[in-house]
């Protein structure tokens, strides 16, 4: 019963709040005055490339409801950290359409990417817009008191480190573009920062927000850590085996643009001295084609790279688990953490 | 005499402040962690490509130079104003290496930039690593008793909103290109964001920094605005007519870069009908040579284009001198303004 429980495609903590970030997003973004406004409302999913309303093209809003649920786990107002949410996300749409202009991609949830409609400047502008509607959002919090200034600002110096963290990740991504010797710890040491940062940060802000117990915190910030890992080993995971009509990528995108995401990461360094060869010879290429593709998925079915990526995964979600149980918090917090820990695990979107 | 005085290349406000600015800077930009950062030390003009020191390749520090002049003028401890001017210099240079990628120029004061020797990837990342190092000099701010989080929380909205204006300018810009019918009201609009919101905060967080007199502050604001106009006239008046040897950037660079900069917009308004027709023809070509430059020149002399321009940056010279002999400073504090802003209307680089 717990299994199928936690098998559920869609996790109460993803579906909960998701109402009152799409009204608070939708309010941060609210100008009319230039066509980047317009912009930015088709990236967030509410309307076409001509600016008509269209539904359900959103993403999962995974750290804005991260944020509001470890708000009200630690047993604060959920609209104490609305800001805060709000601008999680914007922070995350600015780090993603910045990360398609850098890697090409022309599509996201099966639309076209920004830069594929508007061209990369107006794209590269429309980026910096949502992150500072991202710092604006942030200093609109207030308490129940109104403006509390202390907290604002202790929010504002979490926010900025972890954002800085996310932008060094990307630096060390496409620093390691083209090369083949990248170890699994400098993979995990890029990750943790590119992904794992603004993760981590969703949990811990919330909680900030919510209450000033610091071994509270401490736990929150060491959970949401745990928790990017297990999303982005799992996004490597869908990069390399997910189903295009789930991930609107085609299968191996990753092997064809040549990332170096932990399956190749780990082939590379755990295939026989075959495969290992084959592997670097094929990334050597300039252009890796459907051929290339089956060389590579076969070279890991060899290695294990799939199980190993998978129960790296699990061990990264138990962590979490155990982490979370730490903070003593009513079952029933525990129960919904753990079904969306085990549903970033094993989702296939 | 006093005219001699106004004429000295480089004014007193410029010089002041320059160390304590620079030993600021290098502190927000000391790590050694990834070699982005070396990145943003050559772009700060302290070091080759290479990493070694070098001296004398800076810019001029207008906006961290009007930040603590305007903290002083009010009566304020120009410490306070530190981490504030460095913010202000940092995302002066976060905008010109986005600027830089978006109209491909490879030079900035003789040398090359940032995307030309990195590539766009990794100088876009190196943008934002210093748009995050300007936020984060804004949170260390301090005043004699401590952290002073109203304050902060006050020059971070001022910021942010400043910012805010610089992208939409800078959005707006990208919008004009190509196009033919840019009225002189539309262009007036989109440098007051584009450059001039900067310049504008500069003045105005300075004074936030020393005084909490309402009225001065908007005396500040309003000084700013109008010495924002002065300097990105002028800078559109170099773009045309500016000596290669001064600007770095070859004769009539924003012709062959096809900008609606002031003059243009001008001599497309105010030739006569044929230079009208011409004009536009040349505008429509894909690229533009050597020979119409030469030509767009003529049209621009016989609509006595660079009297306008010239008269526009004066008068808006005139404008902040009103303006600022109204907060009732000292005369030292409004004869060295008095000799920055005509500087910046005369300005050869």
């Amino acid at each position: 019963m717990e299994h199928d429980k936690k098998m559920m495609t869609s996790p109460e903590i993803l579906d909960r709040y998701r109402d009152i970030i799409v009204t608070t997003l939708k309010a941060r973004i609210d100008q009319d005055s230039l066509s980047v406004y317009d912009m930015l409302r088709y990236c967030m999913g509410w309307s076409d490339k001509d600016g008509r309303p269209v539904n359900g093209v959103m993403g999962k809003s995974l750290r804005p409801s991260l944020c509001l649920f470890a708000c009200e786990a630690v047993g604060g107002h959920m609209k104490n950290a609305l800001p805060a949410a709000a601008s999680l996300e914007l922070i995350h749409n600015f780090s993603l359409i910045h990360d398609e202009i850098e890697d090409f991609d022309e599509t996201r949830h099966h639309r076209p990417t920004l830069w594929a409609l508007w061209g990369i400047n107006k794209a590269l502008v429309a980026g910096n817009v949502l992150r500072i509607l991202a710092d604006r959002s942030m200093e609109m919090m207030k308490n129940d008191e109104g403006k509390n200034t202390e907290r604002v600002l202790k929010g504002v110096e979490l926010l900025t480190e972890a954002c800085l963290e996310m932008i060094e990740g990307q630096y060390m991504d496409i620093s390691f573009e083209g090369r083949i010797d990248i170890t699994l710890d400098q993979y995990m040491a890029m990750i943790a920062r590119k992904t794992g940062a603004l993760i981590r940060c969703s949990l811990h802000l919330g909680a900030v927000m919510g209450t000033e117990n610091l071994k509270t915190l401490e736990i929150f910030r060491k959970t949401g850590r745990s928790l990017g890992f297990v999303f982005q080993i799992r996004d490597d995971i869908l990069g390399i085996w997910g189903e295009e009509k789930s991930t609107g990528k085609p299968v191996g995108i990753d092997i064809l643009r040549k990332k170096n995401s932990l399956p190749i990461v780990h082939a590379m360094v755990k295939a026989d001295k075959k495969g290992r060869e084959l592997l670097r010879e094929i990334y050597s290429l300039e252009y890796i084609g459907e051929q290339e593709v089956v060389t590579v998925l076969e070279i890991m079915e060899q290695a294990g790279t799939r199980d190993y990526a998978q129960g790296l995964a699990h061990k990264y979600e138990e962590e979490a688990l155990k982490l979370f149980s730490d903070a003593m918090l009513p079952d029933s917090y525990k129960f919904h953490f753990d079904v969306l820990a085990h549903f970033l695990a094993v989702r296939e979107y």
